[in-house]
């Protein structure tokens, strides 16, 4: 059985960024509370390990106790939280990711030039409900790509940008029918190429292989994504967090296996999956 | 023979504008030297009756005598020529398009905040001439349709605008080409709406007749560009400037005639081919 693993699967620059802020704090802070808010990063098992070492994980900024050392997770956070944070004495380390960050400081420079803000990307996802808070005013709207109409937008400057992992072609596609109706619009590129990269890489090893297997967090948008993604080009396509969920059955047969794994999935996971590939 | 004449045909805002600024300093000004700065409208029988009203037309600023009256044309001017009038005290009249004046302001913001500008037209017309002078540095590139590749913006910050008079399509399908390879593209959509209001109606009569006639000057490009429109959705079109080139040969056996007009063509021009294709 021939295993194909992807150049680009795993880790990307702002997990191992995050996971690495993490490990510091949790090393230089050793006698002290430590929590983060929100998962670090969207894989479980990391999460755990970090839970081994004292980390405390919590959703909710009521529930830090006053002067904690707080790490704020990859996705980024509101601007209130981090208020509430300073306001009760924590020390807080912001692990949001920089290509976060950017897209943060876009809504603040949009709102601050009253545009009316166009934000694509999944409403529930920590990365927007964090970016929606950089907005001082009301004046910003989540859509998805099934959006048709931009009707209730009552301003002739808008901005437009992207929650960082979205498809780059959906973007493009929301901008080209917003751009006619509009005197001006803004429009910031703030996708992560890494995704892109990781997406196109998925789709051509799919193309080739009998069965491809993404490995990651099932709470991780882009590992789903990736699952669709590979769904389209490859009849059988498993989702697994760990090598104990590999089952032989799935692979009678099988001459070609291609292998990925989302931004949040630790390299020891993946080389865990591939040992267990090559033993079957 | 039915003949349907275009709601929209003739004088857009802009022109009526000019002609009409043109006449009142011919009249006010009558004992003075009045020149225009290139023709006031692209329409060759409007100037030349501006002409026998006294008008001198001139491509050349320095050609124009200091002192004079000077009518800068409806397309607009380059900032360098006004200013060479202003030293030479003349009286400048500016009979530039409001709607070409907001591209104008558009890319003396853009040059300023050191975007690099794409300007979508043609650049031989009188308009982007006029608007490319705007640009104080020489970060502005003038594309059209074909244009393929942005390889050559060496910069990450990228304005765009049109012409007033070119498709909102093809400017549209220029964005969606730009955006994905440029952090920030800041689209500014500087189509007049006559325009494409004035194309989409040609479009629908020249599919309902025999015989389409677009009347207007042969050096006027949004005319141009209605010939070759209707040319699309009818198989005869003829592009005239006035009655005298109407030929009744080319009408034996039509049962339905279309017209329209560039946004140049005068009413009476318009009525008196209307007459002649009546009586025919």
């Amino acid at each position: 059985m021939e295993i194909i693993l992807a150049g680009n699967a795993g880790y990307c620059f702002g997990v191992k960024r995050a996971v690495e802020i993490a490990g510091k704090v949790l090393k230089e802070h050793r006698r002290e509370r430590i929590y983060s808010l929100g998962d670090i990063i969207h894989n479980p098992q990391v999460v755990k390990r970090l839970k081994n070492k004292g980390l405390k994980v919590v959703t909710d900024v009521d529930r830090i106790e006053p002067g904690s050392v707080v790490i704020v997770s990859a996705h980024g956070r509101s601007e209130e939280d981090i208020r509430k944070l300073e306001a009760k004495r924590c020390f807080v380390v912001n692990a949001t990711c920089p290509y976060v960050k950017f897209p943060q400081n876009v809504i603040k420079k949009l709102s601050r030039e009253n545009y009316f803000i166009i934000l694509f990307g999944d409403k529930n996802h920590p990365e927007v409900i964090g970016l929606v808070s950089y907005s001082a005013n009301s004046n910003i709207a989540v859509v998805d790509k099934s959006v048709k109409d931009f009707g209730f937008i009552k301003s002739s400057k808008v901005g437009i940008l992207a929650q960082t992992t979205q498809s780059k072609e959906d973007f493009v596609d929301i901008v080209r029918r917003l751009v006619a109706g509009f005197r001006e619009t803004r429009v910031f590129n703030t996708i992560c190429d890494a995704t892109k990269i990781r997406q196109d890489e998925a789709i051509k090893i799919a193309k080739e292989v009998d069965i491809m297997v993404v490995i990651g967090g099932k709470n991780s948008a882009n590992t789903k994504r990736l699952y669709e993604i590979s769904k389209e080009y490859c009849d059988k396509v498993i989702h697994i967090e760990t090598e104990k969920e590999l089952d032989r059955r799935s692979f009678a047969g099988v001459k070609k296996v291609g292998v990925t794994a989302g931004a949040s999935t630790p390299d020891d996971i993946i080389r865990s999956v591939m040992e267990t590939l090559k033993s079957l």
